[in-house]
């Protein structure tokens, strides 16, 4: 018989998107839905970066090289200097999205059974780069109560065994939006040292923080972690080009970089219309996040603003991406989203979210929780927010 | 201490691009370097496609379906039946490249330690992602003698074990440009068949072949192979567009494809870009493949005449794709091509080979083959051979 994979088997279906056909289900009948349930941003595409890629004027596209466009990696070596990371362009492989440079890191990094510590809730997709892997994800709890902070330093050494081979931060945080402190960062490099492992550092919304009180830090910018950190990075929400497929793996590890280039030669080369597109973005003026981060941060503040104004809701203000995670007064989250599409409406209208349970690695942990990506405008926002106001009273498995 | 992983370490740098150091030293030196090393059409991208990119028109490049945009997806059940291959839009998988096809081909039909069957020579980069998911490469020889012909059923019979669970066909074939006959193809889907093994049908090249006593048959056209079959298809070649990084991975086997999309569900979606080119490339005229076709005929006439008048070469005439492995009177092919780089120029001119020991899993294989991609203009392609021709006579190491 022919078989599929045991890897195929645990393979996880996205949590995300299997309330899919739900929503679906409710534009059939005429209802409108707001989307806050994807981290798809509807911030317009810099103009600029579009226009590169419209002038393109080459008789053919060719390959390019394993490592991405040489031009390329020393426009990025110049925008991260702007973050005072100092990298060289060989120290920077240019692959297809965050999720290529966080496969690579596995794959160079970690054998068939060796463990990856991550804090939960976490980027879901993490456990199907695990799967792909043969990895295996520890997490270790960080909880709504502190905003998600850092779990304790005790926390992590707990679960720490011969075969954890790396962490992974993600800051700011999806999906918790939570901004790591200076002191959290610096906690986490001590553990890593200490313990010889690797940090991948997903640092996909590095540009999207809010809390001036605390100072973005990179793990490539401490002293002495060089040989821990690889640091993966994507265009997709930074220039809002999720559909460019265009990240990197930055790191100052030679032997990591050099293996790591060896799945990327067999792959040949990543996407080359994306990196013309990346390549113009290092070109964008210094002030084109104030705008996206202005509109993201009024947003983060209405959202969190009319969720802790619901009876019986909780949600922490977080720092930095476009991401909250709020506890409500729900029996299950799961229940509650799906129950959202199929059976509510409020003046034809319903709201998407994501429930918090497919962020956590550990089994009824997140019922309660839901996520929301703010990535629709606040006038969208507010009327998503009457929804939810409406629909908690209504919902028959509402707890208090 | 940080460690690379043993698949990290196991995992093989590319044979093709090793020999890149050497060319860029020629180089330096002033020597002009005919590549006919790697597969990188020269043929135009077709301006209407690129157009199309040109042509963009909207503010947000967002994330496509994880599958492809279902547009694409229509486009290609178009261009399939042309080739009289039914399929529906919802047995295609937009990838990022073959590349990617053939991991997620990989990782959703075989565990780490199982077993694929591949005739070699063979396409290099096969052993980098058996090496990615763990699967054994298990070699049987096609030898120039034949021109490259599918090796005897028995060859197959006598290699295969509980732990096979695949064959791959690549047709017309990299490296070495065989097309196989649809007696071949199927001879080789009876065994697939009665052994209950899927066929990972490599066509990149389908619009390539030049015999035309040999129709072309693609396993996906045979009756009763239909949950056997994956397809793997690419752009790059067909439509000179290597840089766009846009595949598919084509099945009927629904619990194959259902694994496939978990996979590409975890990367999100496939280059946004390439997708826009590879959807106009669709809606190319019928006859726009005359053109490049006629072109690569009339090299690989060349090409093979060139190098069948040379003393004590051999060169069978491969009916598809733009490539030929040819015998040479050398004692080692990858002592040659450095060679050819490092030590000989002829009016200030040499020529890059891929020694084709890097095509064979078994090694002392090919030791006196190199491949030849004719990828360059027949006025170059003709200097190229005279190179070829005095340095065959000048080389220390010539056997003959």
């Amino acid at each position: 018989m022919l078989t599929i994979s045991q890897r195929g088997c645990d393979m996880p279906a996205s949590p995300i998107r299997k309330l899919v056909p739900y929503a679906e289900g409710a534009k059939r009948k005429g209802t409108k839905v707001y989307h806050l349930n994807i981290g798809q941003p509807d911030i317009e595409t810099p103009p600029a970066i579009l226009a590169a890629v419209k002038n393109i004027d080459f008789p053919v596209l060719e390959y390019s090289h394993s490592a991405g466009n040489e031009s390329y990696r020393r426009k990025l070596v110049e925008y991260y200097k702007r973050w005072t990371i100092d990298v060289t362009h060989e120290q920077i492989l240019v692959t297809t999205a965050g999720s290529e440079a966080i496969l690579f890191a596995f794959f160079a990094c970690m054998n068939p059974g060796d463990e990856v510590i991550i804090p939960e809730p976490f980027y879901a997709n993490y456990n199907g780069f695990a799967c792909t892997a043969g990895v295996n994800v520890v997490p270790i709890l960080s909880t709504i109560e502190t905003g998600f902070a850092l779990p304790s330093i005790e926390a992590f050494e707990k679960v720490i065994t011969p075969k954890t081979k790396a962490i992974i931060l993600c800051n700011p945080n999806n999906p918790t939006g939570y901004l790591y402190s200076n002191e959290e960062v610096k906690d986490l490099a001590r553990i890593c040292r200490q313990h010889n492992l690797y940090l991948i550092s997903d640092e996909a919304y590095r540009e999207f923080c809010y809390d001036t009180t605390k100072p973005y830090l990179s793990p490539l910018q401490i002293e002495g972690l060089e040989e821990n950190v690889i640091l993966v990075d994507t265009v997709s929400k930074r220039y809002s080009s999720c559909g460019a497929r265009v990240g990197a793996l930055v790191t100052k590890n030679k032997a990591v970089y050099d293996t790591a280039m060896k799945f990327a030669q067999a792959r040949l080369s990543p996407p080359g219309l994306g990196q013309i597109l990346g390549e113009a973005a290092v070109d964008l003026p210094d002030d084109y996040f104030n705008e996206p981060k202005a509109e993201y941060k009024s947003r983060r503040d209405l959202l969190v603003e009319r969720l802790n104004d619901m009876k019986g809701v909780f949600c922490p203000n977080p720092g930095g991406a476009f991401y909250a995670i709020a506890k409500l007064p729900i029996d299950d989250g799961d229940k509650f989203c799906q129950w959202l599409l199929e059976e509510f409406t409020h003046e034809g209208q319903t709201v998407m979210l994501a429930p918090a349970s497919g962020f956590y690695s550990s089994p009824e942990l997140g019922k309660n929780e839901v996520r929301f990506a703010y990535v629709i405008n606040k006038e969208s926002l507010a009327k998503a927010m009457d929804c939810l106001e409406i629909a908690l009273k209504q919902y028959p498995g509402r707890t208090t």
